[in-house]
């Protein structure tokens, strides 16, 4: 695992969006916001199943991450990597309200509608 | 072309950060933030000769943008498309500067290092 700059790791730990390209099944590039968090040095992220960008994992796991920060937009970051796990089930759930306390100041993700939450885990390169 | 919602269309004309989604030689996905524009419903922006994206794009046209409002993150909009053009010269260096007056209020781009300049005209899919 090559490691994140101490810039990276920083823009990737604070509440900024972060974009999260995949490749579709043409090989064209898909990009979208998300939550974000580092830990241990592997970017992570949730989503959910049935997501465009779930299934664009699944078949490839190479990814790339670009972020600004929120006060500073010409601060910025932009990282590739591979999923190296995804994980359903109740980890799943308590990490979409950790991603919502981070962005949101709320103790639970208000927007849960009952889909399947999948934790997402990026080693850089 | 399919055109711009209009939403996607606001938000690609205010002055909010994009991020931009290329392919790498290898098939992997690449993305960094741009400052860009619509203009008769095509997505414009600047780049310089050499960069990454530029060589990536010149090898496959098949680009993503994703973008958030700067004052609304959770607004946001994703646009997939295809490069139709790369100009350069005097109107991509007048372009550049078009871009500063959009994003910084300044008259000409304050980071120019004598780089050949490039506009990229994206036709939404």
């Amino acid at each position: 695992m090559a490691g994140l700059t101490d810039k990276a790791k920083r823009l990737l730990s604070e509440p900024n969006i972060v974009h999260l390209a995949t490749v579709m099944p043409d090989g064209s590039p898909q990009v979208s916001p998300i939550w974000a968090h580092v830990e241990d040095g592997v970017i992570e992220f949730n989503t959910a199943a049935g997501r465009v960008k779930e299934q664009n994992m699944r078949r490839d796991p190479r990814v790339a991450f670009s972020v600004v920060n929120r006060d500073d937009p010409y601060e910025r970051a932009c990282v590739r990597g591979r999923v190296v796990e995804m994980v359903e089930g109740d980890e799943a759930r308590a990490h979409i309200d950790k991603m919502a306390k981070k962005y949101l100041g709320s103790d639970t993700y208000p927007w849960y509608k009952g889909e399947t939450r999948i934790i997402v885990r990026v080693e850089p390169e």
